[in-house]
């Protein structure tokens, strides 16, 4: 198969994987669904990916590395951060409970992220940030990242509160947002 | 039936569901599992509970009012709250994850909570700490609730930076503790 072709068919496996494990989970996904929204046929599905649980890898970082593509991270604006990563997990809910699923469903006690070198680098960042007064120095860079994650992610799909919508009013959006700038910003003060 | 054998019959029934739905969730837990592993026959199930879901919101209910009952809300000092709900949390996984896996499997914008009068309860508490100057005034009552119970359980094993385990090193705990505590104070100041 043409080398483009290829791309393409991978790119329609993926799109569809994406909505079907986001919906149903690692368990309940199914393969022949998939595998049919695409167009593709189940052997070049697992020539693509090995199996299910590669198949859902694949997904799982794609979307990953799209919102931490599109959510720069900077240790020394830690509230900026907090709320652009708000706005991206309203936009995106399929990296949220694909990320969630996997916890649930491969119920490993740990880490999650599948990006240790862009972790890495985050924690590197928060601890110049302390270095340099930005952020307070009484917390290790792990537990700093970890909260303010948590934080943004207070009113995302898999909130235990309360999840926000994409259609929310914009005051909404805007309340919690100013709402989460005001806490980050206390949260980690020097 | 007498009615302390019906309430163990319940009770039993209750501990295979907790088990069994925290550990596949709502579509993928089985009540003909549920039913053998107590060891009470499927009718007498359904008699007790109407259906799968009927199980699942008993169990959920049930589990929620434990922790709440274990996790008393103090408005006048978060800090200690968190780190109460951070030791509830890791104490009980089974409620995180019954909750987990009713914001997956149900799909709905919104508040998750069953128990609309705590809720209510811990709103009212945080209003009077706003007036009598515990915590800012700047945001909302129920934003101030939502990203505390958030911070709490940044390590929960839902969480999806890193999930806590019971067995970790109690100097881990420790850590954690400390700066979930140094979080929330600096996060709601006046």
């Amino acid at each position: 198969m043409p080398v483009r072709d290829a791309e393409a068919t991978r790119r329609r496996l993926l799109a569809a994987a994406t909505a079907d494990f986001a919906a149903h989970g690692i368990a309940g996904a199914r393969v022949d669904r998939i595998a049919a929204e695409a167009g593709v046929n189940k052997a070049l599905l697992y020539s693509h990916f090995g199996d299910k649980l590669g198949l859902f890898d694949a997904v799982f970082r794609m979307n990953a590395d799209a919102v931490v593509e599109a959510t720069p991270f900077t240790a020394e604006d830690l509230p900026d951060y907090a709320v652009r990563l708000y706005d991206a997990a309203i936009a995106r809910p399929e990296l949220i409970r694909l990320a969630t699923w996997a916890r649930l469903e491969r119920v490993t006690p740990g880490g999650l992220v599948m990006d240790e070198a862009a972790s890495d680098a985050k924690l590197r960042a928060i601890a110049e940030a302390q270095r340099t007064g930005f952020i307070t120095p009484a917390m290790e860079p792990r537990d700093v990242l970890a909260l303010v994650i948590a934080m943004a992610l207070t009113w995302s799909c898999a909130s235990l509160s309360y999840a926000a919508a994409p259609g929310d009013p914009e005051a909404d959006h805007e309340r919690r947002r100013r709402a989460l700038s005001t806490a980050v910003s206390g949260a980690f003060r020097p």
